[in-house]
């Protein structure tokens, strides 16, 4: 079998922050005990196929400029396997447990819908021989039902039902192989689930396929027996003008809009918060506050830029809070750190993959420490409790119970129930945050 | 008593689009009838008092530039008064039938909770005179719960239960005020409910305090025999890093999610749904397909500027396709467009309140009568219809009631069935707006 | 020869605004006399080869959705004469006067340089032959400097001198093609030139090589006695991070610095514009009153998203600004409005292509209308006049002319001159530019 | 003398990392030799005077929540040297080198510009006795030509001759107060230099009179011999939609076409950049490679709020690189950084103001402690120069010289000049950056 990345001989080492060698981790040391448990346990990191092992490097104003022989025949099932050996050859040498794919990324599509399922069932058998021999394993898998011209229009949103249903059909595919490939989640992203313009759009009509939709995904996971968890995707737009799942909180809504509490969680990814105007500590927190915390997509944008770059994550002062959010809500469960993320279109060496990876992966990891000392030090929490200590007396009890607007007036109007505002202590905070930061290791 | 705007003597006629009389409305004819009612039934527009009659003309980089003699003394009942006089002599000569109040707008705080309250049903009395002699009404009524220290952290979401209990009296008493006046709806705002920092947040527990403080609203509401609407008011930011309110789509989950379901509607403004990353349209269909859609805050934001620029709305283009939706949803119930619209700071003429008033009446107007073209013609209407027709044959019918992923699965593969994208003709229906915006008059 | 816009036969009529064919102009009477020209002779409108015939209807998330036949086979000359084919029975049924191109648009690279040259020639020569039967003629040419991947780190701009050679002699082919074809501009779009991360990047050694570039460009037209005129298009960002002609501000800045100034003019485009934060208004009143306008590229971007959607322009409110702008300017000289737009993604009918244009015509002619009607009118400008009436005084020439600090000093302190404001009269205004909007026809 | 901060007794001390005193350094430390000078020479760290003592702590939605006595009477002069004895003691505790203030800062308006002058000067003489007292120095002055109404539209560009005028004399006397206090630069930062709308706007004649005060500045400077260096500061907008000095590159050429390059450097703010679209990074970058780096305006922006919030640098990770690219410049001349800061709204407490400080400045310490490594290890640099190396070579000499396009065009005929595009190393070169972050202390 040939080797793709021949450049990198063997598994990428842990050498610590003294090292100068590009490809060894710095401080990713998978077995490191953190707040109880090794770093591998913590962050579940996964390597995406998509970006990874699919995507050439072309961009909308230019085409590919990668070096992937695996990539010259794209309904080939040969080079198919190729990519597979490509892809589990970089996993095995970077050494994360977990990986991740779209069923369209490891299968072509063939004539018929019968012949897509047989080349997806024949390259999930490859996988399953390419995960035993590596020791990786499947953190999820999801159905592409955004690239076919076919679903230009939306997959479960799509108004023509043929589309629907030929969309029920593939996630009920990729769902039979994400559970025989011993995946521990199932995602949808609703890459074209919103609209172009309202203009040609029923938004009550599309609401109710998408609920409709996510409900037969529902009973399908039960009568199968999945028990891993089935996660949403937000996205606000891009590439359609406007995503129906925006953000965490209008999945959340939407969720118990539609009965479907307790039944998905959200796959929030970095870019995606931002672009949606928040920052992805909110989105975690929100996530976590609300509970529908999944996982995560690892990655980050261009403050610059209006678009999805899906750049490797590389700022530990982004990523600590968010960490931080994690571990004291207790950490994943199913989910993990899935790396959906591109390289730059000009970094066309063959080593650029592993730096990416390593980059983000250290990133990570030493975002995790410091959400360590900041759970460790309690101060964050400590302030925080000490500003709502109010709720615990006789009239916090009593707004919380009780007591109505007339009752508060009468109380107020009585006793002129006032209160001159304390400091928030933001700046006060943020060093504390800065100065684990700077002094974690 | 004192003629305020003396430039401008009597009530603003209706000359039509040939008069180029700044002062004389150019397309708003109240009694005109469009798809049979009179265009101030279908508009119900308000002049709002904050920005009109309570605002200096100031801004973050300097003071005030306006002459309002009536503000020189913030704190004096006379001046209290002085205010009223000229707002409703500035309404009485626009002709808008209706007004809208924060309570602290139209009486000053006193030294206790118990004047302040007395202070505030001294000018509500002063108010119902005003009221009867011009025939103006109310459209809604709401409590000023940012703009004081106290609520720096939030009122119905502040950390301290003494706020909160101060926000509730505060909101009791600004509904008892809106009832008195016969105002139609009651609005909250939740200026600063959001965060400024995570890092001293309690997300979950807000989000508490915050449903808590909606029931009892709605409890309010229901033990005094209130009739009119309940709304909220979404905003995403600003004064607030992060406002909890953040879009129409926000509202809709938290009622779900919090029991509050058909209590609150929405009330939407221009300028919140483009600073959340919507379009006004969007926002406007979004709240009447789900059943939330409920009032306006006409004004526009400035495509530049990342900030709440109040402007008085001036684009037919931009309003008349969510007039089209109001429309085509049945229209207002209690609900109208309320000027919600800031003078530009070097607008300082006697008459600017009247040109911008004015000019953003007539945009309604004629964005109104588009609107009516639109529903009219039914070209629009027939494209969705046809788009989505295809939900009436046996396919679509099986896909929303008896499938699964499963016999779907099976019928693609046996059938094939697949779909070419088919055209979602934006393009042909942009044009169809077009026609519509340029022959309507 | 093949005809591939069958359903359209023959050329789109104007039909007047009573019209409801949509194969009809509604406004864009190319006879019509504007302000002592023909609209066809104010609007000099082109169809762009790129967008129109080169594009398959793909984005970063899916591929090709139109039915192009003549896209199949990219490396094919004959394919390349077919596509010409399709262009030309387009532009003569839209009827339009003008076409751009790039280079690359309209022939294939071959094995060499050489090679691609020939190819170049053969289908200019092609061109030639189409431009004679049809009557179009080119508004201007350019060199497709960017998609290929050697230019993946830029052109004129790029660290290896052998791909600034490899693009200085593509431009001195394109431009000898855009001659050949008496083409009346030529344009530079730097669409690669600007940086990913600064980390690898030497601006001041970029900026050099960027303005010997021009240098050299500006030679050339020099020495092959080329009349027309040389445009840069701005684009702040999109391929790249950062784009180094942000805006016309900074070309213009750019000319001053490297002595560039008078060779050179701008290529506005809507969406670029947008996307560097500013109005459409302000780039083209920037280039007017800096002595720097040339040429437009009409489309326009979706105000949500952040990204280059390149859409047809459908609003006059956005563009009769800037058209008047135009014509007070004086109008075009060698310059026109290049139809810069793609389709959206499921605008896949046979007819779409039709129908974006036609709608975008329609727009800018009838924002031409009240462009006229604005400078007829003379408001504004008396506005603008009276305004600054101050300047004709004695201390405003002092000011201009022999003034110091210390004599105003001197003078303020004396006199104690002040002032305060003056209504700027937005609102006002901005109801004058609604009349005009609204009644003209 | 009345003691303001009597919470913070005396100096702020260096503690180092492992303090966890929230009132001590724990990374700058003054006398610490960094690359050859100073923490503190290096730094030149300034508290301005206008957010933090000006400033009461309201925003648009509400009014002041700060404990501040010293402004209760803003016309006062005893009250303003209560606050001058007030900032005086706050930057004696911080110890930094450096304050800046604008002319209303220190001193109130009388009711004649005489008046103004003789408090502006009374106010001058006082400062002059506490900076000997205490040994502060000033880094700059400024006139505050943007608060008052007379500056609404403008002060330089100001339609009416009189207000520039005005304009002028107040920044004669803001230059001779500089000067007298031993500033080093003088900062014109054009806070209503812009419009509002270009319907009342006459861009190239506003350009001409910002071209002709900026001459009288520069005249003046030399008629009094000020040997310091003037500073614009860019700004892209806010208070105005639209300001003309909207980033360094637009103030680059702007100088360049009005014959004043060489004479005005810029004085940047982080939350400036990002407002205009760029990063930080981006404008340092810009102006050291083009020759006009001056001072920086050290504070954030939110990247979530489209308005400056002029937050307190808190994120070594963003600010490491533009500290590289002063460094690698030579770092200051005559500038430094200005803390142009605000605390947060709910800041309230004494000490807040300190922790804001003191968090930024161990930032901005680490930021340069980061720089450093950088530059000693000459990674970046080193891979620069390797990209650009072509440029050293026959090819590369020739393009920059004596070549034209057809020279070129015949030699990549010939030789078939090409290139394949080699990696551009930006993940390898992030890891780089972080690896630096990561191990410096
Ligand atoms: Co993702
Ligand atoms: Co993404
Ligand atoms: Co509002
Ligand atoms: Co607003
Ligand atoms: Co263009
Ligand atoms: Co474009
Ligand atoms: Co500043
Ligand atoms: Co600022």
């Amino acid at each position: 079998m040939q080797e793709f990345f021949s450049t990198v001989p063997s598994r990428i080492p842990f050498e610590g922050l003294d090292s100068t060698n590009p490809l060894a981790f710095k401080v990713y040391d998978a077995d490191r005990v953190v707040a109880g448990r090794t770093m591998a346990e913590h962050l579940r990191i996964a390597v995406c196929y998509w970006h990874s092992f699919n995507w050439p490097g072309s961009d909308v104003f230019g085409g590919g400029t990668f070096d992937r022989p695996w990539l010259d025949d794209p309904t080939s099932m040969d080079a198919a396997r190729s990519k597979m050996d490509a892809a589990f050859e970089f996993m095995s040498k970077l050494g994360m447990p977990f990986w991740c794919f779209h069923d369209r990324d490891i299968a072509p599509e063939g004539d018929t819908f019968t012949e897509t399922v047989a080349n997806l069932e024949s390259m999930v058998e490859y996988a399953e021989k390419k995960m035993a021999d590596t020791g990786v394993q499947l953190l999820w898998g999801t159905a592409n039902a955004f690239s076919h011209p076919r679903f230009a229009a939306g997959a479960a949103t799509n108004p023509d039902p043929r589309v629907v249903a030929h969309a029920a059909a593939q996630v009920k595919h990729a769902m039979d192989a994400t559970v025989r490939l011993g995946g521990q989640n199932y995602v949808l992203w609703g890459g074209r689930e919103g609209y172009e313009t309202l203009l040609n759009t029923d938004l009550g009509r599309e609401a109710e396929q998408m609920a409709r939709f996510l409900h037969m995904v529902v009973d399908y996971k039960k009568s199968i027996g999945f028990e891993g968890t089935l996660l949403i995707e937000p996205k606000p737009q891009e590439p359609t003008k406007h995503q129906y799942d925006y953000d965490s909180q209008s999945v959340a809504g939407f969720l118990a809009r539609y009965d479907l509490e307790g039944e998905f969680k959200v796959n929030i990814e970095v870019n995606h918060a931002t672009l949606a105007g928040h920052s992805f500590h909110h989105e975690v927190a929100y996530a976590v506050a609300n509970g529908v915390f999944g996982s995560i997509d690892a990655n980050r944008g261009d403050d610059q830029n209006g678009w999805d770059t899906d750049q490797f994550p590389n700022s530990v002062d982004e990523l600590s809070l968010a960490m931080y959010e994690i571990l004291k809500g207790g950490g994943f469960t199913t989910g993990g750190f899935n790396f959906d993320t591109k390289l730059r279109r000009q970094s066309v060496a063959r080593d650029d993959l592993f730096h990416g990876h390593i980059g983000g992966i250290d990133t990570l990891a030493r975002s995790l420490l410091v959400a360590e000392t900041l759970v460790e030090s309690g101060e964050l929490a400590a302030a925080v409790d000490e500003r709502y200590a109010g709720w615990d007396g006789e009239l916090g009890r009593d707004i919380m119970s009780g007591a109505t607007l007339a009752s508060l007036a009468e109380k107020v109007g009585a006793d002129n129930i006032d209160a001159a505002p304390t400091s928030g202590r933001q700046e006060a905070l943020e060093n504390v945050v800065n100065r684990a930061i700077w002094t974690t290791s």
